[in-house]
């Protein structure tokens, strides 16, 4: 964006208090409280001893977007499914132009309760508001359920929000296998949706002045900053490699130290460096994946492979870290006579939300956490793949420990009542009162 | 031993050169080039494409076996299986002490040609030439095929050989099952071995007086050194644990490095700590197995676990690595704030062979290597086993780029040679000449 066309807007909103803003909107008075009703509601339906089940194109999944409509049909608001099978639940306003407000209901495989849901019924609660003010908002109201966000069962998250983004390109998904074999295509037919239309889901893009997500934040930073809602400013760049290194196998017991050449010794200075290389706030280094062949106590492996995700907010600084720690492997690999390699499993370029939204945001936040907070999302959501075409914005609220993907995955009550209030009035705001926002690319 | 006894024993086969052994001997005249047409003809009989087809208890081993059973009957020499499946095969001396040579032909699968073979073979060789001079030795001359010393398929080792040395409790490994399912029991019962009955093969010790080994060293000293054959001192002791470190988990893009408690990264200290600890020529220390839990590129593991293998010559500097090893893992998990606990898989103390054998054996190597050179195990053998009870020894011949338990494994044909005949000299020596070998313990 022009630095002039933000400052014009910077003041523009400034000099409109949020306090006023809601004074314009109708008498729209969304409640918190009935968000977590509907949370523990839905935590009870999808509920097993181990976690929530709620995966994509399941049974469980089924039962929780089952679940939505009937809380759709009760406040009279009809919800259509689009071709990548994304549920859209629109309430008319004054002019054409519509603000898209939504999350995700799918869930990973014995999942938190919060994740993707917390987005879904805060959008809700917006809509039943807005239904029961009885007057329609300045700009239409959508509420979207993306489908597969997570892509736990396929391996390939944000599958319905790329679509909707136009970054879906189904030849390159259709033959990707579930744990027991079935195809993706197949699995999306048995739901009545056909992966070669999906794609036709982006015309909905282009009717969308912003699109807006409340999320729990997955990590622990809000928590340590004492924080109960922030703004996030984008989402960071991802590489992600498989590296192997190769040395020789040996009998544990035949081989001194001075004749190995042990791919574990090497990869376990790799790993001590790459801590070292990605110790500050700003970075995300992990190797989460590790694996020693043949992998079996008595022998020194032949070769150790295991992953590393890097990520950083700024494409140029996440390729130094890629680069400086691919010299660390090849000097590691070296000292023990070892030799390296890598295979690129995963890429993807760091991206910044519309940064007039993001102002807005980041007011709104102060206003009800008594402090701005911005960061920036280590992992990927509905609402990064959407900025490529519409602008968007996301708020996030903390998550005890920094836990999701489990059971344990909570917040305090307290936390979410304050991040689904600022997300009311950031979401109000710009239904009704925010001006000029055009698709800036 | 008291060293009193050694001294007596050493002046006076240092008055009694090689050769003048060999005049007391019959004309018995062993020849390594038999040894090699043997292991040839076995290599062909058990190859497959990826290596030598001998896994104990199936029918690739009995195929080994029955070739051995072959080559005895041609030389008239009878062979009977013990209680625990270990085949025996005798020629009668003047006196009724026995001096038993041997090894084993099972192998892991896909493994290599030599690896137990050398040692069955060379010890026909001498059964041969024996039977071959017309006249009795001085001692009875076993060979010995133990049944079953890799215990690839159960996972125990050294089944025959610890039967032989009293070692063996049945009830431990009845229930033991490989890859299949299949009972250790049931397998045994399937080859006509009585699982309970196999301790009773430990009344055949009693009548030995000493038992002699040649294998690949499966280790890289030989080659390093330049030596065809060497002495073996001893067997290192060894100390197995598997380690867990346990952190918190957390989404790989939303835990800052301050903010984490990755066990990865303090597994990867505390084994570029071991390397530290154990860079060494007399220690050996390796992790051949590790895992991260749950093991998925975009989350910080749960835990981490890794088998460490720790071996040293003495059961003191032993007991000070894993020592100062576990100090190392709980530093390294502190400074990560994660936790750390070992599960002891297996203990073994270090084990001397006799010194009168190995002062014998170390000047017959010396003559036909040109350097006397003494080794110490790191692999158990058969012959580590047998010298709980009884007065063993061990001669190694070198292994190619130190690789065994593959269909690589190799030795120059000119290596092999040296290391047979020595073998053959040192074995006629003990048959014919050795006086005063008490067991000694």
């Amino acid at each position: 964006v022009a630095a002039a066309a933000l400052t014009a807007w910077s003041s523009r909103f400034a000099a409109m208090p949020i306090d006023e803003t809601r004074d314009r909107a109708p008498a729209v008075r969304p409640d918190p409280r009935r968000v977590l009703d509907d949370l523990a509601e839905l935590r009870n339906l999808t509920a097993t001893p181990r976690g929530a089940d709620r995966l994509a194109w399941t049974e469980g999944w089924a039962r929780a977007r089952a679940f939505l409509a009937e809380r759709l049909a009760e406040i009279g608001v009809e919800s259509e499914r689009d071709e990548a099978g994304n549920v859209w639940a629109t309430v008319d306003g004054v002019d054409r132009d519509m603000v898209a407000v939504g999350s995700h209901l799918d869930a990973v495989p014995e999942g938190g309760w919060l994740d993707g849901a917390l987005g879904v019924f805060a959008g809700l609660e917006l809509l039943r508001a807005v239904a029961a003010s009885g007057r329609p908002p300045r700009r239409r109201l959508a509420l979207i359920d993306f489908a597969d966000e997570e892509g736990a069962r396929f391996g390939r998250s944000l599958l319905g929000s790329s679509a909707v983004a136009g970054r879906l390109d189904p030849s390159r998904v259709a033959d990707l296998r579930d744990a027991a074999g079935v195809r993706l295509e197949d699995a999306l037919a048995g739901h009545g949706i056909d992966l070669d239309r999906a794609p036709s889901a982006s015309a909905r893009a282009r009717g969308l002045t912003a699109y807006l997500e409340l999320h729990i934040e997955q990590g622990p930073i809000l928590e340590a900053e004492g924080v109960s809602v922030a703004a996030v400013r984008g989402a960071m760049g991802i590489s992600r490699h498989r590296w192997t290194i190769t040395g020789r196998t040996g009998h544990a017991g035949s081989t001194p130290a001075a004749l190995r050449r042990d791919p574990m010794v090497a990869a376990a200075q790799a790993i001590v460096g790459l801590r070292a290389l990605a110790s500050g706030d700003e970075e995300r280094a992990t190797v989460g994946q590790i694996e020693a062949v043949p992998g079996i106590p008595t022998a020194i492996p032949e070769r150790v492979e295991f992953t590393v995700d890097l990520r950083h907010e700024s494409a140029v600084e996440l390729a130094r870290l890629e680069r400086e720690f691919a010299d660390v492997v090849r000097r590691a690999a070296e000292q023990q006579g070892c030799a390296s390699g890598a295979e690129e499993i995963f890429a993807v370029s760091p991206t910044r939300f519309d940064p007039r939204l993001l102002e807005l945001a980041g007011e709104v936040c102060a206003a009800h956490a008594g402090r701005r907070l911005e960061v920036v999302s280590g992992p990927g959501h509905d609402a990064v793949e959407l900025a490529h075409v519409v602008p968007a914005a996301m708020l996030f609220a903390p998550s005890i420990g920094g836990v999701s993907h489990s059971r344990e995955e909570d917040t305090a009550a307290a936390d979410l009542t304050i991040a689904i209030a600022a997300f009311f009035d950031f979401a109000l705001a710009v239904l009704e009162a925010f001006d000029n926002l055009p698709i800036d690319r």
